[in-house]
């Protein structure tokens, strides 16, 4: 994850997690000769929320690591979808604008071996396929951006133990969105139950996740070259593919390209369920011509040589 | 999964949704004009056994179906593995000498969607990856056998439901096996559990089955046709890959490549643990030529051309 000389954006909350991986980074410095800049994302969600970017700015003046903060309230960019998606999203354009004002081109974060327990299991009972169940893997890109996540083999108990020992300060976020309730749901209850039935289970879980990851990113890259390769053109509002193409397809890559096509449509894929991909799946192989297939802000529609993917809303 | 005059099998135990399978296909038996064969594996596990195998024979006899049951005691040829995985491997070359007996080919079992949330949660705790987490699909091939599920998309309570209504008889298996055991605790506590994070837990259980099956399928037989392209040789000690090829492989297929090879050269792949593939990954990349790595009953060695998969039972 790290070469000598490696300029690193660390992205700190001033949580237990984050300050951990602050000190790892410091006492790795020296050593590995690094720049390091530390940034921070107040969402104005709590009313510690300033106090925590005060905090922080002085750990780092204090120690001299330049710093870098923005605070947006999150509640101004909501819009009914859901408020921890609104705050990541932010909070992922911060990272990238500190990325193109710096010039460094990698981030650290700080999840670890329970987040990633924690989040196989919540993307398997919010529902997923293995693009969910895969979870976050050590090293990944965002746009431009190399993730890297140096704590994903420490399990939390160790970080909290190793602050304590070192007597650091850090904040606690007692906020409770939707998502955090559900972790803690998941860290409080379900883990336990299952670490009761398997006291190997973050483990399996961690192992399941990086298969799941190589499978799941051959099964992408593979999906994206044939999207490439059927894509016959993309305007503005309609993107059209190869019908037969499509058709001769093996169903596992067809699905990841009606996916990838609707992706690079829509710029997400948040509102696609597994029955529209279905209904995708009956309109190219079984409907007549002419017929189309209503989702989401979008319609399917099968043409005599093209399956046209068009904006509903013109 | 059923033509007109089709010949099937029913693997029947003589509980409710075996019986309710039963009654399912008599409604429809005239209607497809089928042949039914009802069988019966009599495990000998309890007390009760015997009675039910009399129990089922007399129900066949009296509505005129066809009726073959055998009675193995499992205990006999149980050898320190697991007990359930020896019921089944016996229950399955039972199923196999009844098809090659009476040329039916085809097999209906009574496994429903309740089982399958089951059985994916089952995985996932005892640790899998995509193979396991795919659960049972409606329809599948074991050797020349082709097995259908035609109660998949039923929900257990339903099927209770249907038996109370209609007056069915039917048979409480009470044994605890291990299975068994962990079965329960998924049914009555870790379900319950999940439900209520999520009440659509199971259907998003189902679905998740669903696509990794598509995708396990598809990585599955690709690396099979990379098995059989650089498999260079196999006899009865050893079997050789070539090593430039499968250095060449996406790992997503270089695991499953080896994976097939282990499952190819010793019949099975039971002991065969995540950390083992980590090992041989190592050693095709990373050690020296001429190193090895041992795995239960197997040796791994790195020769200048070839990878060698060797017996260590001469």
């Amino acid at each position: 994850m790290l070469k000598k000389k490696d300029k690193v954006i660390l992205g700190v909350s001033a949580g237990p997690d984050s300050m951990f991986m602050f000190y790892q980074f410091l006492k790795i410095k020296k050593e590995y000769n690094l720049r390091l800049l530390c940034v921070h994302f107040n969402h104005g969600l709590r009313k510690e929320s300033d106090g925590e970017e005060i905090f922080l700015r002085k750990v780092c003046k204090k120690i001299g690591i330049e710093f870098i903060s923005e605070k947006k309230n999150v509640q101004d960019f909501f819009k009914g979808d859901s408020l921890e998606q609104t705050a990541r999203n932010l909070r992922l354009d911060f990272f990238l604008k500190c990325s193109r004002q710096t010039k460094i081109k990698k981030i650290s974060l700080a999840h670890h071996k329970d987040d990633l327990a924690e989040t196989v299991l919540m993307r398997l009972i919010r529902g997923s396929g293995l693009k969910g169940l895969k979870g976050f893997s050590s090293k990944s890109k965002f746009k431009n951006l190399t993730i890297i996540r140096p704590l994903i083999e420490i399990r939390k108990k160790d970080i909290v133990d190793w602050l304590e020992i070192n007597k650091i300060s850090y904040c606690i976020d007692k906020s409770n969105l939707d998502e955090k309730f559900l972790r803690n749901r998941i860290r409080l209850k379900l883990l336990p139950l299952l670490e009761g039935l398997n006291p190997n289970i973050r483990e399996n879980l961690y192992n399941l996740a990086r298969n799941i990851s190589l499978d799941y990113d051959f099964i992408y890259s593979l999906s994206y070259q044939k999207f490439t390769e059927l894509k016959l053109g993309q305007m503005r509002n309609s993107l059209s593919l190869d019908l037969q193409g499509i058709k001769d397809l093996p169903l596992a890559i067809f699905n990841n390209v009606i996916r990838i096509a609707v992706e690079q449509f829509k710029g997400n894929t948040r509102q696609l369920e597994t029955k529209h991909i279905s209904e995708i799946r009956d309109l190219v192989f079984k409907r007549p011509l002419g017929s189309v297939v209503d989702l989401p802000d979008l319609q399917v529609k099968k043409e005599a040589k093209a399956l046209i993917i068009q904006s509903l809303i013109l």
